[in-house]
């Protein structure tokens, strides 16, 4: 049998197994050795034959077992003497999942390269949740960012951030979730609306929804962990939790004129 | 028969027909009617049943052949009518979809409803070209904004955006493409890497790939029209076509240096 190197980049999506795409159901369904990690969903490996060994290189108990380097190393390894090798990733590969230095990898080997997309988490937990990114009215764009760079800190883009409009998506961001907060209040934004969603699109999924000045004791009272999405900004304010003190202000208002004469009476 | 009136919005993803979610198909294929529009790809109604309606509420040589109001108001008799609506959009439903506007719809009138995320063309698209929207050393974020707002302007979210270190990707903005290069030529980054993607992830895609100060001739060029995604960030510099006048100029340095003898020599 001659054998095809190649490495196919999958995104699983943000954590219901149904949210992976057909193309990646079939990739999965036509690799020759599956790589995955602890973001992809593990049933998704039910849908493939059992033929097909499978490498888990997450983490564990906070351990990463395999380093970046070892990863890419594996896939090169892996596809010069398998042949097409899945790469699954929670969410979509480009997001933050280190896909691209994979792809990098296997070109520097002449291995053939495709990315299937997949269903982000940055745009899926919050809209499961009935907060949408963006909303007529409410915002005009949305900017993701990494709780975490590669030198352990919050980005500076997050401080840039906390002085727009936009919708604000923090993933892997739970491990810095007050230097975060204190960011925002630094802008001078303790009244926007913040929110949680831990393993969001899942049965265990839990939520956390306040204010920048609220929601670490609320995140701590509700016991949100890891892996988690946080947003912030005014489409928070569309959660059927959220404390919403000017609508009730505005309905008192509203009320209160209700009784009061009009001038042209 | 009982009718059991719902809405189920469902993100058709960024145009490929295998870029729909498991989920999105099931959901199809279990509609009482089907309400879709331009961006959404017709070939995924060959998935659904022949006894299941299907409604295109989008625009026909650019005129909106329904109007936001009117979608709603169909949404909402449809559901009561017949249970069921699937209402299928391009990309996900939420980003720029203006499909929570839809569920406020459906909930004022107590209608069920149900949020199926999909791919987003902000990520995919750019990513099937081989543009990751992030990059360890290139990009710690990506901020999605309209190039189109409610006003029928671009929004000013672009300005805020063109200053920062993030991937920045603009959907439907090709109608104030010169609008939205000015405003990164007065950022004063006229050597910012910039790339724009018609009808991404289908066979017939069309790239231009350049700088702010060169897009819009690259663009005319090309003949890019709608719908396309703009992306602007130093991960473009990442796409095959990009002109890498600076690696090229480090490798003629890298070259010289090789001749030159060094100091421990």
């Amino acid at each position: 049998m001659i054998i095809k190197p190649k490495l196919t980049l999958v995104g699983a999506g943000p954590g219901d197994p149904e949210l992976i795409t057909l193309k990646g159901l079939k990739a999965l369904q036509n690799a020759n050795v599956i790589v995955y990690d602890a973001l992809a969903n593990a049933e998704l490996l039910n849908h493939i034959p059992a033929r097909v060994p499978t490498i888990f290189v997450g983490k564990r108990k906070g351990h990463h077992e395999f380093s970046q380097k070892e990863i890419n190393e594996l896939i090169v390894r892996l596809a010069l003497k398998e042949g097409n090798v899945v790469r699954l990733k929670g969410g979509d590969p480009f997001v933050f999942g280190r896909g691209f230095e994979e792809i990098v990898a296997a070109k520097n080997y002449g291995i053939e390269t495709e990315y299937i997309p997949g269903v982000s988490s940055a745009v899926a937990v919050p809209g499961l949740q009935g907060i949408p990114v963006t909303h007529r009215g409410s915002s005009e764009s949305f900017w993701v960012i990494t709780g975490t760079t590669s030198a352990g800190e919050v980005s500076e883009d997050v401080r840039a951030a906390a002085i727009t409009q936009a919708t604000v998506v923090i993933l892997m961001g739970m491990g810095q979730l007050s230097k975060i907060v204190e960011i925002f209040l630094e802008a001078g934004r303790c009244e926007m609306p913040m929110a949680i969603i831990q393993n969001g699109s899942l049965n265990h999924e839990k939520t956390a929804v306040g204010t920048v000045d609220t929601i670490l004791q609320i995140a701590d009272e509700k016991k949100i962990g890891t892996p988690a999405v946080i947003v912030t900004g005014e489409t928070v304010r569309l959660h059927k939790d959220f404390p919403d003190r000017w609508r009730e202000l505005e309905l008192l208002i509203s009320d209160l004129k209700k009784d009061e004469p009009t001038a042209a009476q």
